[in-house]
């Protein structure tokens, strides 16, 4: 692998990193290199705005011509909200452009090719893994046309979530409650059904210092909530999707732009999402206690045996406070 | 902390760690120091033999007047199946005796105060904790006048035993499974229920190389076993207690010189033993896998409400293979 575009790449990349996240639009960076000097740097700000490479070529001015682009996604080749960056490139006699990481999204992809097309080198797979990390949620939608699905659920030892009558704040301990407010911040949407909605009339809002933007609060299923419940206060967007399709669910969440869904029950709709195969990462929090009754975790008539079981990796174990994480993904 | 004593006393515990284990009695060593000299040293070979402090006074012999004994636990001042050490100690002449950890047992104790009142010199407390773990489990025994419970059970992440059609081999990997039989071989019996017994039909055999003791195999509750079973095949002594009662047959088992037991459920002998309060120990081995249906790994009606739930300490949490393990104690 060509190793002269690195450090380069980097420093795209740490443009990239400032991007806001998470945004229907990927993270991306850019930098203009002319005679070995940066001329031009710029990253992309999010959705309606301008992407990094028009934001670097504006900053570079006429330096742009004959210089290196080096951008940590494949520039798109159609006009979106704004004009295509292939032809941004060639019109500002760019000579060459160092990609990391290529276009998953065959609607916007094709910019290599066009570029090379045109006469301009093109240089592909520069700190490849790196840029992808940095939208893994957004790559796996483009290629899956839907969100990314992380389970998050809160149990006893013997995999319950609320005793026998129902109660089950707080299972897990501080700690574990600031890591689901953490993983929430992260996503585009939160998912719940009905039946939790109902009976436990969450919030489901970011509560953290700092940050404000809120995911949107989805909740599935045919039930109408009482007006006086928190989901219809107005503190975060939130939509009712009357269905319990976990496809139909995904695909409405795919067309608002959202890449990672944070699933949090209760156990019939995680079960819904596991017997569709829509269930990519698990995120576990295991309190050290045994109820011996009440209800599971998930539930999943169409599993009947142990061969049918839903499968998944183990990435990371870790005590947190008094609790467990596990994280997991789909195998 | 008088510190003197420790290089012999880490002598004595070396000695100490070559009883036998499990055993009816405690793990013991001893060693006779003269003139700055290891004079002689032993120890206990299991129950039925020689006390670590005649083992070692033997080796001694007339150099034992005037000496030191260091020994890791009490002398024991009743004639059980052998004579009191703390009468050998004084007639070979022992001038000080040097002690790790006080006999917690009622009935054997007394040694030291016996050796003060015959003008023996006592110090007390030397390595108590190195000395304690060595007999963690006869300690707790002793003082508890019961076995110390670890109850073992392997599920999915959702917390279920088996699918719903009752297949449950094998939910965890090889590394799981060996593991279970380490554990199992440092106990003096392993408990099941005759549900569980009569539904997976199984051996509940150490199988290690090298590890012949098998421990006693204990089946609980009315039910018969068919005589074609595994638990009925000699390969191992098995004990069959017609009761649901945890305190009773932890009583039983505690007149058997059984300090640690292994239970391995079902379901609602797990959950009758937590009700009781007897279960000290959780270790846990959770697949990666979901289940949604099937049953649980406790069952424990007597948990209405989140307050009443059976509460642990999480001590250590680990990937096995591609399962977790998650060792707990009792709150």
């Amino acid at each position: 692998m060509d190793q002269r575009w690195d450090d380069a790449m980097t420093l795209a990349l740490t443009m990239a990193a400032h991007s806001p996240w998470p945004d229907p639009n990927p993270r991306v960076g850019c930098v203009i290199i002319a005679e070995g000097r940066v001329v031009g740097q710029g990253w992309h700000r999010g959705a309606g705005t301008p992407h990094a490479e028009v934001e670097a070529l504006h900053q570079a001015g006429s330096e742009a011509r004959g210089a290196t682009a080096v951008v940590t996604l494949e520039p798109c080749n159609h006009t979106g909200r704004t004009g295509p960056c292939s032809h941004a490139l060639l019109d500002a006699g760019i000579a060459r452009v160092v990609i990391a990481q290529s276009d998953p999204n065959p609607v916007a992809s094709g910019g290599e090719q066009w570029l090379r097309a045109h006469g301009v080198e093109v240089v592909t797979g520069v700190l490849r893994t790196k840029a992808t990390a940095l939208n893994a949620d957004w790559t796996f939608s483009q290629i899956h046309r839907r969100p990314r699905v992380c389970w998050k659920y809160a149990a006893s030892l013997d995999g319950r979530s609320a005793a026998s009558d129902g109660t089950s704040q707080w299972i897990t301990g501080e700690q574990a409650r600031h890591q689901v407010q953490l993983g929430r911040s992260q996503c585009g949407a939160i998912v719940v059904g009905t039946g939790t909605a109902l009976a436990d009339n969450p919030r489901l809002t970011v509560r953290l210092p700092g940050l404000t933007r809120q995911p949107l609060r989805v909740v599935v299923g045919l039930r109408d909530l009482p007006a006086d419940y928190h989901l219809r206060d107005g503190s975060a967007p939130t939509l009712c999707i009357r269905s319990h399709d976990p496809m139909e669910v995904l695909d409405q969440l795919w067309h608002r732009g959202i890449h990672r869904v944070w699933l949090e029950g209760g156990a019939h709709l995680a079960g819904a999402f596991l017997a569709a195969g829509m269930v990519d990462e698990v995120l576990a929090y295991i309190a050290p206690m045994v109820l011996g009754d009440g209800a599971a975790a998930a539930m999943d008539p169409t599993v009947t045996t142990l061969s049918q079981a839903h499968h998944f990796v183990i990435d990371d174990v870790a005590q947190l406070g008094p609790d467990i994480q596990i994280h997991a993904h789909h195998e």
